[in-house]
C-alpha cells in the first residue's frame, strides 16, 4: 500500500510527502485539511511548531521555525532557517540510550587468536607498494590453481591487496601516516586467516618498518619477503605459494563458532545517493544500526563531506567533551585539506536540492548522517585507526566509496553495508559487503547486484522500523556464511584505495 | 676486461674511477701518475683545467673549477664548485646536432588509421572510475576464456585499464583535467587496436564528458557504456564480451607492416637508481637515445624531481626560448606543488652522495638526465599530453616509475625501456617494457626479469657506444614483437597509476 507521506522518526514534528499532495488533502496523521500544496520530497508539519523552535527530521534537530508554522503547513525556506546552534558545538546534549534488548544474539564466525571474529576466513597476499601488486596477483593466480586451495572448503580464497601507492612520497609526512595504518590495519583485520606481505625491496614504504619489531598479526599467521631479496618474479611467486600452502593447512581446521554481536564490526556507506536515499534506504539502516548498537556490536559512520554542516548534531550526541572534540577537529583538518587545493567543503543544499525540499545544510547532511541512527556517539576515529570501542562510532575518511570502505575495513569492519540510488556495484574482499538499493526502480532494474531493495518503504508503505530488522537480520545472516550478491558475481579484486594524500613525488 | 676509469662521453674532461686508485697509478688516458688517492665512483681530471673553466662529465656541464685543475687531479668539493649557469636559464645555447645517419631503419609494427604505429595490437578496457574496475576486469576475464580470442593469433590480449580515481573529487581542477588527459591518452595509444570505456554512471568523470562530441579514436574503434544504464554486472559483462568479439573480428586481419622509426615513441624511466645508474645504463641509454634520434624518433625523458637543479642544462639544449621556458614554468609549478604539503624540491648530493662521489646537484640530476643522451630538446609536454613532435622531447612527471609511465603511455609511448640498480619488475600494458640493469650482481640475480646486463660496462669494459647500439637494437626487435622479459612473465594488469594530484573528497 503506498502512502501519501513518511514519517522518517518517532520524535519528528514533520513528515516527508511522497507524492505531489494538492491543497485540500486531508493527511491522517493531522486531520486537517492542507492549506496549500506540498510538492513530493517536501515537508509538512504534523504539529504546531512555535516561532524559533526546532524542526525534527530524521529525531534530529534541521533548523528552527522562523515564523509560527501550523499543523499541514508546507515546511521550507519561508519559515525554516538554521536556528541558533549552527555555530555551537554543545556536547552531550542529546544522548538518547538505546531500548534495553531483550533476548542476546548471536552470529557465527571465525575466532582468532587475537580475540576478533572474521566473518570470512581468506588468506590475503599484501603488498606495500604499486611496484609488486602484478607479483602478488601472480601469488594469488598461482593458488587459484593449486588443489591444496580448491579442495579446501575452510578457506574462501587467496586474495591479492594491490594499490597505486607506496613509493615517489614523503617518508614521514600525514600521507605516510596514514598509508601506514592502512596496510597494518589490513594485515590484521579478522577476516583474514593470515598475511603475506610482499614488497619490492627498494620502496619508501619499507617492509621492516611496516613490520616493526613484533608482527604484523598477534596470531602470528604473518609472513613477508621482497622481491628484490628473493631473486625476481618467478622465485618470489614459487615462494609465495609454498608459504600461503603452509598458512593453509594451518587454517584448514578453521570452523564457525558462536559469537556475541560485540564481535560486529559493521563499515556503513552510501554512494551513488538519490532523492530517495534520505527517506528509504539510510534512515532504515539507521534503524538496524540502532539495533545492533542496543546488541553491543559497532556500526561507523564516515565520509566526512557529507556530514559537513552537520557536525553540530554529532557533538550533541558524543559521550563526552573529548570525543566531540574529535569530530571538530576533523572538520577544521578537512577545511585546511581542501583549502590546500583552493577548493572549499560545502554541503549546501543547492538550488536542485531545494526544489526537492531539502532547506538547510543540516538536514541535507542528515539525509548521509541518517544511516547512524540515534545512538549516542562513542568515538570518533581518524582514518584506519583500530576500532576499540563498542557502539556507534565515526571514522573520518573521504565520501568516495571505495577509499572510505577501504579505511573502514582497516579500522577492523568485518561486514560492509551500502545504500546506494544509482546503483554501485562493487565489493570489498575481504569484507562481505550488502547493498541496499533507495529505490524499487533501480533495485528491478539491478537485482542481481542489489542485496535488499529499501524501496518499498515508498512504493508499498513499509515501516522503517520493519526494514531497520530485515537489515539487522541479514548482517547477521551474512556474517555467519550467507553470501551476499557482489560477493556472488566475484567483486572486491579492485577496490582496495589507500587514501592518497601527499604530493606524489 | 675490466678497466681503472670509464669516460661517459667523448666531451668529458674528467672520467670516473671504477675501482679505489693508488697515489702513483698510471691511467692510460693521461700518462702521468695520480698525485693522490681517487676513491671508486669519484672523478679524476684528463686534462688540465682552468680556474673558472667548466668540468664536463655525460657531455654536460657539472659545474666550474673553482682552483685551476691539473691532468690527474681529484676533482671534487675541494676545487669544483657549481659556477655561474646555476640561476641562469639560457636557451639554446648548447645545441649539438646529432652525426647524420647513414642507413634508414625499419621495425614492424601496426599500422592504425590515425597515422599512429602500434608495436602492440591489444583490445583496452578502460575504466573511467574504480568502480568500473572489478566489472572490467570480469570482462576481460570472460574473453581470455572465449575461443574467438585464444585462437586469435593477430590479438595479443584484452587489457582492463584500472585505477584507483575517477570520483570523489573535484571535476574542474588540474587534477580532474590530468586524469582527463590520461584516459584519453590510453583510449588513443596505438598499442591498441580497439577501446570499450566502462563507466559505473554517476562518477564525477563523466563517460559523455571523456567521449564530447567526436568518438576518442580517429579510427572509429572505440565504444562505451556504463553498469547502471546497462542494468548490472552480468549485463555489463555479456554486453562487453559481445563487444570485444566484434572489435576482434575487425582486429583479425592485423598485420604487421615495416614503418620508419619517426613511428618510435620511447618512454625512457629509471627506477630503484644505485651507483652504478649512472655510470652504466643510463649513459649507455643515453647513447641509445642519441641513435633514435638520429634515426628520426622520439625518446621521452621524465620524472621532474629527478632532474631538478639540472633544468639550466636542458634549457640549453631546448631548440627555442619558447620550449625551454616551458620547462622552467614546470619546475616551478613543482615548487609549488610540494610546498603544498610543506616539503620541498631537494636533489641536492647528501652526504652519502658526496663519498659516493658526486659533487654538485648538476652532477647528481645528470645521473638521470644521461638517459637524454646529447641530442637537442625538441619540445616539453605536461603529464599525459600527446607527443606530435619527433625527437628528444621532455614529459613532467613524478620519479615514481608506475605514475611516470602511466603518463609516457597516455602521451602515446609504444615502448618503455626502464634502468634499475636495485631490480624493479613491473610492466606497463599495452606497453612493451624493456629492462636494463645497471649491475652485473642485480643481473644475475634477477635475470629472468631484465632484458638487457649494462653492468659490463664496468665488469667486462664494454663501451657505452657498443652498449648503446645493443639497447637501440633492442628497441628495434622488440618494437617488431619480440617479447620482453616482464610480458613474458605476464606483467602489466596493476600498473596503471594515473597522476592523483587533488583531495580526495
Ligand atoms: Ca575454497
Ligand atoms: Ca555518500
Ligand atoms: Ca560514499
Ligand atoms: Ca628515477
Ligand atoms: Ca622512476
Amino acid at each position: 500500500m503506498t502512502a501519501a507521506t513518511i514519517r522518517l522518526h518517532p520524535a519528528d514534528n514533520v513528515v516527508i510527502a511522497l507524492a505531489d499532495l494538492g491543497a485540500g488533502t486531508v493527511l491522517p496523521e493531522i486531520g486537517v485539511p492542507l492549506l496549500l500544496p506540498v510538492p513530493r520530497g517536501h515537508k509538512v508539519a504534523v504539529a504546531p511548531i512555535a516561532l524559533g523552535a526546532n524542526v525534527i527530521r530524521y529525531g534530529q534537530i534541521i533548523g528552527a521555525a522562523t515564523q509560527a508554522i501550523q499543523a499541514g503547513e508546507h515546511v521550507h525556506t519561508h519559515n525554516l532557517g538554521m536556528g541558533a546552534h549552527d555555530t555551537d558545538y554543545a556536547f552531550g546534549t542529546d544522548l538518547r540510550p538505546l531500548p534495553p534488548v531483550t533476548e542476546a544474539r548471536q552470529f557465527l564466525g571465525y575466532h582468532r587468536a587475537d580475540g576478533q571474529v572474521g566473518t570470512r576466513n581468506y588468506l590475503g597476499v599484501l603488498t606495500s607498494v604499486n611496484c609488486s601488486g602484478s607479483v602478488a596477483r601472480f601469488i594469488a593466480e598461482a593458488c587459484e590453481k593449486e588443489d591444496w586451495l580448491r579442495d579446501n572448503p575452510a578457506i574462501d580464497g587467496v586474495v591479492p591487496i594491490v594499490h597505486g601507492t607506496g613509493c615517489g612520497m614523503s617518508g614521514k609526512d600525514e600521507g605516510y601516516e596514514t598509508l601506514f595504518r592502512t596496510l597494518q590495519g589490513y594485515a590484521r583485520n579478522p577476516n583474514f586467516a593470515g598475511i603475506l606481505l610482499v614488497g619490492l625491496g627498494c620502496e619508501v614504504m619499507q617492509v621492516p618498518d611496516l613490520i616493526g619489531k613484533g608482527r604484523m598479526r598477534g596470531d602470528g599467521a604473518f609472513r613477508y619477503m621482497t622481491i628484490q631479496q628473493t631473486g625476481g618474479t618467478r622465485r618470489t611467486v614459487e615462494k609465495g605459494v609454498s608459504i600461503l600452502r603452509e598458512m593453509a593447512e594451518q587454517s584448514a581446521q578453521a570452523v564457525r563458532q558462536p559469537a556475541g554481536l560485540e564481535h560486529l564490526v559493521i563499515g556503513m556507506q552510501c554512494g551513488g545517493s538519490d532523492g530517495y536515499s534520505g527517506i528509504t534506504a539510510n534512515p532504515a539502516l539507521g534503524a538496524a544500526s540502532d539495533l545492533l548498537v542496543a546488541h553491543g556490536g559497532t556500526t561507523i559512520l564516515s565520509e566526512t563531506p557529507e556530514i559537513y554542516g552537520a557536525e553540530h548534531l554529532l557533538t550533541r550526541r558524543a559521550v563526552s567533551r573529548e570525543v566531540g572534540e574529535k569530530i571538530v577537529e576533523r572538520i577544521k583538518w578537512w577545511e585546511d585539506y581542501t583549502g590546500r587545493w583552493g577548493g572549499e567543503m560545502d554541503n549546501n543544499p543547492s538550488p536542485g536540492n531545494k526544489k526537492g525540499g531539502l532547506t538547510t545544510i543540516l538536514e541535507k547532511s542528515l539525509g548521509a548522517v541518517a544511516k547512524g541512527g540515534t545512538a549516542p556517539l562513542s568515538e570518533v576515529y581518524k582514518f584506519a585507526e583500530p576500532i576499540t570501542t563498542r557502539g556507534f562510532v565515526y571514522m573520518d575518511s573521504p565520501g568516495y566509496d571505495p577509499c572510505s570502505v577501504t579505511g573502514q575495513i582497516a579500522s577492523g569492519s568485518n561486514l560492509i553495508v551500502f545504500t546506494t540510488g544509482r546503483g554501485s556495484v562493487s565489493g570489498y574482499k575481504p569484507v562481505p559487503c550488502i547493498k541496499l538499493s533507495t529505490n524499487s526502480e533501480m533495485y528491478a532494474r539491478m537485482s542481481e547486484d542489489m542485496d535488499i531493495d529499501c524501496g518499498d518503504i515508498v512504493a508499498q508503505g513499509v515501516s522503517l522500523e520493519e526494514k531497520g530488522r530485515e537489515i539487522f537480520e541479514m548482517f547477521l545472516a551474512t556474517a555467519s556464511g550467507q553470501r551476499t550478491k557482489s560477493e556472488d558475481l566475484g567483486f572486491g579484486g579492485a577496490e582496495f584505495v589507500p587514501w592518497q594524500m601527499g604530493a606524489v613525488m
